[in-house]
């Protein structure tokens, strides 16, 4: 067992949870008894799947040369209806920034982590239908 | 889609995620050529399941008026060898701290976390085993 977090009550239905050292505080939405102190828990999936491919993604273009302005990624999930809710779609909209981009590489390396690397895209593979999108911005 | 996240280069393999409005940093180890700014995202796929089932569980033992000093959730998951390498097995420990606690009420509400509302424990046990302990500290 090589991961761990740990989690702690702070008050109503906010925690602190501990993950590599760093702090976070979830919260539940006002709606629901919340305080909205910090994020809810699910979303962190989507957080998790998009920081994965990201780091993935920068080490690749790092190794062919490819300089970027900016990187964004934006990710979309629907939320089944009935108890226990899970994702069962997830989409991610990969937003490159920088002069003269190449495209193919840009591709490649978006397809070496989704399929090679990226941990999190297996996991979320398993239970979502996952498709993703690669914009350019010529700056 | 209803849930989103977005996410933006900040520099190094460091990156801003912005999840319900609050934002958390996630960074590389140093080992990969980060700066452990933040935590790995891969992690918070644990915390995002120990949040979710926490959340179940107070809210559940509020109904059942059961009162707790605290609540700590300690989770340790293996992750395989090969890329992509994912979780394969996730453990949680489940602390419950207060006086004179009705451990049949506190099993009923984990089960019922597990088994019927949390969205994240059905996800993870798509590509894990998911494991559980109960433990209660006196106060």
């Amino acid at each position: 067992m090589q991961h761990k977090t740990s989690l702690k009550w702070r008050e109503g239905m906010s925690f602190e949870t501990v993950i590599n050292g760093h702090t976070i505080v979830l919260d539940a939405d006002e709606k629901v008894g919340g305080n909205d102190a910090g994020p809810r828990p699910k979303p962190l999936i989507l957080s998790a799947l998009s920081g994965c491919t990201a780091m993935d993604v920068m080490s690749i273009l790092n190794k062919m040369k490819v300089e970027l302005s900016d990187l964004r990624i934006d990710v979309e999930a629907n939320q089944t209806d009935e108890h226990p809710k899970y994702y069962d779609k997830v989409n991610l909209v990969y937003t490159f920034v920088g002069k003269n981009l190449p495209e193919d590489k840009l591709k490649r390396a978006v397809e070496l982590s989704q399929n090679n690397y990226c941990g999190v895209s297996k996991m979320v593979r398993s239970f979502a239908e996952v498709t993703y999108e690669i914009k350019i911005q010529e700056q």
